[in-house]
């Protein structure tokens, strides 16, 4: 699937706008997920796109296939110092002004480029091109409603192969294979510095309490020192909540979400836990409305947890290994705008797409909670893209 | 397995060596592989290693779990902008030139470093540490061995699940699944802007000569133009070499092989064309010796290619697809040195870790070769870490 000439027309002249208003007269990118989104493919690629005009594409491994995947047309990058060249070839002027990705570009690339613009002032554009991505259009919300086909389909597979024995690691493989075999790409791309990801994290038990770095509520044990994220070689125990947090992606757009399994009940102290996620998960979905402000959001549910359950000090981890946030912002990453995050002043708009995941996480115990991933619409709240049923399920 | 608190101690004692060499007074490392392999923790953390005396490990998530994991002294990190009184409460000089991993740091890091250090001169360690990560202790060599326990037993897996009408992507992601299962953490670490990798590439018939932007020989067609390298969801059919190109890690330690699959057998000219794959990879395996150069190494394989099969123009890839090398270093990383290819200048040691892969591609046809980890030690060539049988595997 191509993505259509329309849309990728639509993204390069919202991007103009932005950058008009900067007084930004092109932007030269290079990230992954940042060109895939406004050439509409993954091969590598330098975009140039000025403040008016049509975008240049400049292709270098590999240019073939870059030019049969994407709807512009694609020149063959003759080298990072041609590329003054291309822009003036394309009848355009040289801007005095040239945004780039300094969220991700390294030092040693960046000096690359200022060696090519050597007259021209270099400044960042990655947030106005996170802010642009975070709203997403009616044909990457289908690209969302496909990728939220699949996980339905790994958790009935996953009561299917559950039993008493198996190690962590062997249950997220299998419904990873299964995932796969339904058509999730395998890679999820993440933009963060450092951010690691592979599956999600299948993590039982007291292991799901573990503390640890990565960037959310639940981190797991991991496998050795080297992976100390997600599932361990440990054997499921009955009894133990099973948490299972896996990503998706399809087309390149992600869906996030997490349900909890066990062999045999769970205790009525976390089946309680878990009910209570589930309701705060609601207020979480029915908050994020066009207009509020994220990090007013985070204060209300975090109020809401305190209020009205007694699980403040496990809300979204424990001690040391907390997070501070209740949502974050996914697509063609997993890191995207919005956060709903202490202290965010980021406006939500329609069209933004929020992993929700409000946990619990009992030390020595395990963690329990739900997470889905929701579209703001307008005034009745976020409407869910996961649909998976949100029941415990217990096999 | 902890990392033992002498092989830190020579790790931190040789990169000082190599910092005296260029003046530079201390190095302040945040990279993920940089700081596990320098502090045995994967937790983020900020090192700072002055040229003489004990490194600070600095932590800010998760700080109880790097202080368990670590067999250094590890202290909280309070903010980068405390990072000089750490320094100086240490009893350690503020450094006049620091070095940073200017390959990997982002601009916008960058700047947050540069204000916290204003009258410093920052320069790049990377290569350094790149370079002093290539040679392998015995330690690092034993991971690697239990590292390459692994894939033997994925393979006689695949004999056994393969069947004709299963995608590539089926098989890889159960292949997948029996390596994690035995102990393969997951997540394969790269270094490189831009670099995405999954599992590897499961890639049958046409697909895996497709052409794309994975660095390899064999990039494969991928499951969309989102996620372009790697298992496609197409069947496999009889008589197609199916390539089996697979990463396992094991305490972070990384081992890169192929084989070839087959149902039913090959045509004549693929097995010729697989043989000759083998005989390459012996030449390139009894090049691989201390104190050769190794772009040397690369144009010599190259002439034998070229003299001694009727398959230049189809080695390590076709037309734009083409890559120039023949090995690639691997460790805590997939991309690390040395590369043997074209131009290196790169003097080969011993100790150091390569994954050499001789592969031929035949558009419209697929692709055929073979690819295992050897460690570089004396006069007779390297050594094969990676042992799995090197037969075809037909079923």
């Amino acid at each position: 699937m191509k993505v259509p000439v329309k849309e990728l027309e639509k993204r390069v002249a919202d991007f103009q706008v932005s950058m008009k208003t900067r007084e930004i007269e092109g932007a030269l990118l290079v990230q992954r997920a940042d060109t895939l989104y406004y050439t509409g493919t993954a091969q590598n690629v330098h975009l140039y796109v000025p403040v008016t005009g049509k975008p240049i594409v400049l292709a270098y491994r590999d240019f073939a296939r870059a030019q049969k995947e994407s709807s512009w047309e694609v020149l063959p990058l003759k080298g990072i110092s041609k590329i003054p060249n291309n822009i003036q070839e394309a009848g355009l002027p040289l801007p005095g002004i040239l945004g780039l990705e300094l969220d991700v570009l390294s030092v040693n690339q960046f000096e690359r480029y200022r060696k090519t613009f050597p007259n021209v002032t270099l400044v960042d554009v990655s947030a106005e091109i996170r802010r642009q991505r975070a709203a997403k259009s009616d044909w990457e919300l289908a690209r969302l409603e496909e990728s939220a086909q699949i996980l339905p389909a790994v958790l009935e597979f996953a009561k299917e192969i559950l039993h008493p024995g198996m190690t962590e690691v062997q249950l997220e493989g299998l419904l990873e294979s299964k995932a796969r075999a339904l058509g999730h790409g395998g890679h999820v791309r993440m933009r963060g510095f450092n951010s690691e990801f592979h599956v999600g994290a299948v993590t039982s038990g007291a292991r799901a309490a573990a503390s640890g770095c990565f960037d959310g509520p639940v981190t797991g044990q991991g496998i050795s020192i080297s992976h100390p994220n997600g599932a361990s070689m440990v054997p499921i125990q009955r009894g133990e909540p099973i948490v299972v947090d896996m990503v998706t992606v399809v087309h390149g757009y992600q869906i996030d979400q997490t349900r909890i399994l066990s062999l045999g009940s769970l205790s009525e102290e976390l089946i309680k836990a878990y009910e209570a996620a589930r309701r705060v998960e609601e207020k979480i979905r029915s908050a994020l409305i066009p207009g509020r402000v994220a990090g007013e959001v985070y204060e209300e549910i975090l109020a809401w947890v305190r209020e009205n359950t007694p699980y403040e000090h496990n809300f979204m981890g424990y001690g040391t290994s907390r997070v501070s946030f209740v949502g974050h912002g996914v697509g063609l990453e997993l890191d995207e705008l919005p956060t709903i995050s202490k202290g965010s002043k980021e406006v939500l708009r329609a069209g933004m797409v929020v992993a929700i995941e409000p946990k619990f996480v009992f030390p020595g115990i395990g963690a329990v909670g739900i997470e889905d991933t929701v579209v703001i619409e307008a005034e009745r709240g976020a409407r869910y893209l996961s649909f998976t049923p949100r029941e415990l399920i217990v096999i």
